[in-house]
């Protein structure tokens, strides 16, 4: 399986990805790899700290850029533990670029939607959204004390960011997991119920 | 105007862009900016630099990458001056991401064309190709001492990428000058016979 989680900085990401991997381990008998974006791949690390801190860059070619990250971490991570018969869990991918690039910035939408589907990357079997509120998630952030551009944006970019996401749920392009006032556990319940997960 | 040089390396583009320049310049009175890919902006020096180092990258990431970095070519450089009013002669353009990443390497050439076509940059009004033969070529980067990763390829990559110019050219995509036994003043005589360039 491959499984994408998207959401805001802040809506939990890495702790349900873990669980999530841990579980599904259990359950289905299969390695899990955790992977993420950007930056997942060997020389991903050297891309992210280039788009982390490349403020001028234009909006296509910041796109253009996570796009590349992706093919690279696709050519080496993923579609290898795939071919392998593990399954994969990845925090961000396409839905990602969308909401950030275009939801967020103003690279044209239609336009981004255009080149990544000219990629064709791997098509997930799921793609959770953990639907957090952008003024919770962003405490989360602040208390980790540290920063980089998207985190340092501020609540208005998670705020059109969120919404982007909302509105591709709503046509069926991700799975939106409520997070609402669930601690942890709650979220990690609602992610299990919310699909029929394989087991052995 | 909007002009783009394209040759394998060694056919002579940078010397030719200079004569044109200076030519254009004087007969239309408009200033021409020169200019060059990959790393032709103030940030694609650094990603002309990850490119040329990056042995491993997977064909598609190193596509996007050349993508990257002339989106931001155009959006700092190019856009600007032709908005100026000015010439611009660019020396690699799109037909080199054709000949060097699918001619040359193993990306997938329809897939480049669609990647290249959602990005929907400047077209320009003349495409020249310098065909000048592959070991001729050669010889004269040898002689220039230094070596980067494309250079390095050596001559079966200087034939495919030739060849696949030369494709172009016959489909109409680029405007090929046939470099053969001209020297240098004979190659430029052909490029100002091969075109009705304007004149203020």
């Amino acid at each position: 399986m491959f499984i994408t989680i998207e959401g805001i900085d802040g809506s939990g990401k890495s702790t349900q990805s873990a669980r999530l991997a841990r579980w599904l381990e259990e359950r289905t008998g299969h390695a899990t790899i955790r992977t993420f974006e950007p930056g997942g791949s060997p020389d991903g690390g050297k891309l992210r700290e280039f788009l982390l801190n490349s403020r001028g860059l234009s909006p296509m070619a910041e796109l253009l850029l996570f796009l590349a990250d992706r093919a690279e971490h696709v050519d080496k991570v993923i579609a290898p533990a795939l071919s392998a018969g593990h399954n994969v869990i990845c925090e961000r991918w396409n839905e990602s670029t969308l909401a950030y690039q275009s939801g967020g910035h103003d690279a044209d939408i239609s336009r981004a939607r255009a080149l990544i589907a000219s990629c064709a990357f791997p098509e997930p079997d799921v793609k959770l959204f953990l639907d957090v509120e952008p003024d919770v998630a962003m405490s989360r952030v602040r208390s980790r004390e540290h920063g980089d551009k998207f985190e340092d944006e501020g609540l208005s970019l998670m705020l059109r960011v969120a919404e982007f996401y909302r509105t591709l749920a709503s046509k069926g392009e991700l799975l939106r997991i409520d997070c609402g006032s669930l601690d942890e556990d709650g979220v990690f319940s609602a992610i299990k119920g919310a699909y029929a997960w394989p087991s052995r």
